[in-house]
């Protein structure tokens, strides 16, 4: 269960309030690189962890901490939102034409619908969805779903810090970025904790290498119409990054047969044109008590 | 641009139709694990590279292999949808009682909105979202996002492996389990290939460390209200994943301010109680001109 | 900022797991009566909270309160998910229709993307949207919009009550019941403490009444075109509620014009024929320069 | 069954066409506070009423003027769009800077995908979302429902209203204005018809008392780790709104257990190290059968 | 505007309700081919309407007959899942493995959210979505889009009709397979009245033919990597269907180059060894400034 | 299985790079009139085609085109995202109001999420979503949908050519202008090939005319309550479009009755009140054990 303090985790100042910086914050909460989803991921990570302990543990920590992340940038958001006294346009960084490009104006249901404050949805207004909350029940999984939201999530809170010449939001997009710094390492560190990428490939490691084809499962297989030959790149040919397989090139060929579907059942109600297509003439007993 | 062989990458075999393993199959298909999102993840972040020519081809190569994996699936889905000749709870697995439960029958809109065959959605007919496709423009950032794909993608064919005793669906699936083990190796190569993970890491590395405040970005933060002291954990001291430092721990408190936000704007139409509230008054005047 | 104890906020105790229940517990948990919603909507509202601080404080205390109820929710899912050694069928409740006819089946994602765990999506594995959280700067509105979401909580809870007989399952939907029985009451003591409902009346109650047509705004309108006559019901004649004016009846009847829109601009592409229909003939010059 | 006139409910009349304020109203045709919703919402809460005939009848007669309400507002979506002669910052309201902030452009899709008219989208583009629709089967749910739609619908309205000047525009949100009004008042009539708030509370009345334990569904928990004590305030102490309790205070403690999952299962596919941490050691067999 | 009769459009009978039949009705409310779709897809059609008013008052009439069919199926789902007094297998049409295939169960929220009631979703509970609502402002490409609904429509109206044996169910299903024969008919002979399909075409026929390079707008593509001829196909050879050219062959060729970006920009944040790669060298001296 | 040319289709070329117009370009990517949608939509179609071959392979043949079409546009909208050294407003083509006011700033995302390219997402930013891949399993229904889907395709590519003044821009429109005029004609050409307008309706032709009542099958139903006379259309009277009938008229009247449902059944937990609405008292005991 959860508990509060009434302050920030981290200070939210806002010296210039800039509705249009606003919108663009809103990536960073509602966003599939935001907070919110960072937040559920690791809590319902833990709330369905199995096995070790000490992991449970530890994402249900992470997953708290990010609350208080949703947190800052919610008030970050209504604080630009407020005292917009001048005009968006004279806000804008100056120098940047891809900056004040963005900037075409604030998000219109910060107004109509929040009268002024955050929303659970991205900088274009697109909800949350709960569908970017991965939990795989596989750890290993599970760390890289971590570590590629953490990842996009830097790489969004960098731009925003690029976006904006307000010293203070400066001072809190830095704080995150930090912070991102700290769970990139911590979910790799698990990876390590759980005896390092070889022994961890391939996800699932609990899945019999015996019940996989292995001549497939370390070749590159190239579609490009033009390319005959291997090319001379890390993935095509030496060890294979689990040290299980020996990289190998093939150029795309079907081993599989051209697929044969059987005619339409009758009661899909397709065209009697189709149905006449089927090698077996039972569809025409069908027609005739059609018409 | 792009051509097409009619014969299947691969043979797709159904040697006894299962309508209910349909349904199961489209979670590999438009789910979020699923083949429809890599192969458009691929393929955007080929089309959108920039930087070293051999990420971008290599990209297009993989992305159009997996529009090949897209028509395996979906015609496994049309075959184990026809030919339903015997009753579904006949055709499900014996002895697992988990594998029994899932199979509470087909997708109703297999029969009613597609006449029999593969739709663009998941197993519980939710449709593919857009949102998934993930391209960053971060090269490190995107390959962790493929190799969390691969690995959710991989993990939930062994689980449908598992959930089949069909032997053509069991070898369908199983040299999909194959690739997806190389497409792990695949994107981690490319890591290798960027420095390896200490040289990507933080991502995205072009950000200045001296931007970011040190010394909250490799500190622990503990959320948990009975835990005053660190954790013996691998992220919680010794040298931090990227080499660039310590691990720390710290208690989690807050080091900012309790938020004070402005009170409503008049335009804002919030309850007249709420802007009586405000510190200077103004809303005073207003109230007078209301009623 | 917010700090968790890892026990449970109350006991969750699953007697004899059950996976088709597990499922139902899924729409108190992502579906829109659940509890991630009522969490963000009060958290959200907290953060953008403008007025009194009182109301911003009991908000954040009662939304970090519901993030204890998700995860009873999610580990009541997971329990309900393990162990299940007899076959689903026999673990329904025995004698309803009703309730054994909902039963068909888990949702097969908790085996196939979740690993037997619980996810942020509602009962028929629909994700959560952000889209419901709601917050709209209004108090009252806000006030209104909870004592809403906890009254289809509730009822929502006591379905979930009475569609299974495990004494585990009922004890902790019983505590659920009762907090939303504190919710309800909790939102209503906020208009109460507003001044009740008449001053509430109508929200916002911050627009001057003299800028609405006030025939229009407590007649009951009837579109029934058999019902020449007001009903005999308490919002067709009497006070209003909000003790501002006087409920009338009148039958519908059309007010406004037949609208008619300008013809097609050419930029538009419209067809032709469309074009030509314009009341002005400009566009006879565009077709004479297109063909 | 439905009729229509072809005239409108009221007049709408733009008086100075505005791009940017057709976007503006799409929030009241397709967003979650619009008129599609409360259209549908009282339609289907008609269909389905089961109880008195009166009810169903009046919410009925209400759904289908909503109809005659999203009319009006594409219509004046489709005048806005016409006649568009001028720059649309000229068009823009004067003073304020927060009005001219949110005034950035027109909606694309409005020229590109309607070709100058309304859609079933909200004022970001984002699609009317059916899940919106509420109607719980509880006629005190659905009327507190209705209530909350009619709330932020009148806010929604009265901020269009503050973000135009045109008196044509402002003369239908007016009227839209009044009907709100109305229909908040008639939704609360509904509920003291049914017996007043203290009757009807708590929703689902039809719940036995007994069964809730009723010491958990008066107290206000604070999860306030600084508040030690009950705060002076209407829900903390003094009689329940409901009348049936009396509001006490209570910090937030556990009452429950620190939460155990078993171990993942086999066919699950977790990691290795996952199994192995099993209290029971089953999974040492499945290793061993694996490698 | 609109006016209502309290009787349906045609009688609903329900001899032997099923809930799982409920669900599947769904489909034709909340579903891409439903009721809830045509519906609005008509009426904002005509509210938005420009050209000849004939087509805007037809489309209104149609739109307004709709809002009677969702009537009618909100109807019969409410029936179908009232005096479930049988087990709801026993229900099942007997003899098609198919259709019991699909009987898996009623939806869970039937009961759970809505009481025994309709929703606005689709047979696996997926919201209705207003992107559906497809009105493009060119009447031609608008009747296409309407046949396309009512062809779908139709098919999905069959197989309902096929998947019970209700005899009241199957009347109600045959008007409104008739309805749809109509609707059918009625948008083609818009097309006629427009000049008929050569003179519709391309849509939209206001855009000059000169502008488009006609030399690929009659060439059949064959992406085929084995197929080196044309096939002998009306598509391949022969007049076009418009009229205004003649069909021809080509094989899929590359005509553009190999497409090559720019070096990202450095405030893009992308990492190092992505910007070093640059032709131009200007990345060195952001490098140089970073570490 | 598909192979790919690393040239483009044909050449993309952006003279006067407009992040602006680079928005307006995601809606032919990701919305519903868009290339992903098609590609898709002739995929599904193909791999779920039963009876005739030819249909199979050209469904293959040209959904392999489409996804050409969307590696051009995103190569565009990539190319116009660069470069942007001038501000946006400049960049806007010059005299038309409609079209600078919509061209009000570039999608944030685009450098937020995506590091200056492409995304699956349409031009307000809103997922691509796989609801909109029709594949109905009846040929002459898909038909028409991929009729609607290159109509509405090609009304957008004129809009977008009208938005913009850049020669590459418009070369590479014009190229996809005259594709889908191919595409109209090719997927028009399957219905004469099926036997002809006439006789693909009513669509599906398979289901027995005798099964629909045909007295509701060519009669126009008008709603408006002032037209009590037939209009003077051709889909009013004289011959139906698919020979099969003839047109007639009717004003709309009720055929069936009021409906009528049963009061809730208790374990729905509707308020008391309704339950005591029910015709035959049952609910008087429930209540009495109640409280």
């Amino acid at each position: 269960m959860f508990y509060h303090d009434k302050k920030l985790q981290y200070t939210v100042r806002v010296d210039r309030p800039n509705p249009a910086f606003a919108r663009l914050l809103q990536q960073a909460i509602g966003g599939i690189e935001g907070e919110i989803r960072v937040c559920l991921q690791y809590l319902f990570q833990s709330w369905g962890s199995r096995g070790p302990q000490k992991y449970k543990d530890m994402l249900l920590e992470t997953g708290t901490e990010e609350m208080a992340h949703i947190e800052m940038l919610a008030t970050a958001v209504a604080l630009n939102l407020e005292g917009a006294t001048n005009d968006l346009k004279d806000q804008m960084v100056g120098e940047s034409p891809i900056l004040s490009g963005i900037m075409g104006g604030m998000d219109p249901r910060h107004y109509l619908s929040a009268g002024l404050a955050a929303m659970a949805v991205d900088s274009n207004g697109v909800p949350f969805n709960g569908s970017w909350v991965v939990g795989s029940g596989n750890l290993a999984a599970d760390m890289y779903a971590n570590v590629m939201a953490e990842s996009t999530g830097r790489v969004l809170a960098t731009r925003l810090y690029e976006a904006t010449d307000d010293a203070g939001m400066k001072d809190m997009l830095s704080f995150l970025i930090a912070r991102d710094t700290m769970h990139q390492n911590q979910w790799l560190a698990v990876l390590e904790d759980l005896g390092g990428v070889q022994n961890a490939l391939p996800i699932p490691n609990s899945f019999p290498m015996t019940s996989q084809p292995n001549e497939f499962a370390y070749t590159f297989i190239s579609t490009d119409i033009n390319r005959p030959e291997a090319p001379d790149a890390r993935w095509a040919s030496g060890p294979s990054i689990d040290g299980k397989g020996e990289f190998t090139y093939q150029h795309a060929q079907p081993m599989g047969q051209e697929p044969q579907l059987a005619p339409p059942v009758p009661e899909g109600y397709a065209q009697q044109e189709q149905m006449a297509a089927g090698p077996d003439g039972f569809i025409e007993k069908v027609k005739e008590t059609l018409f």
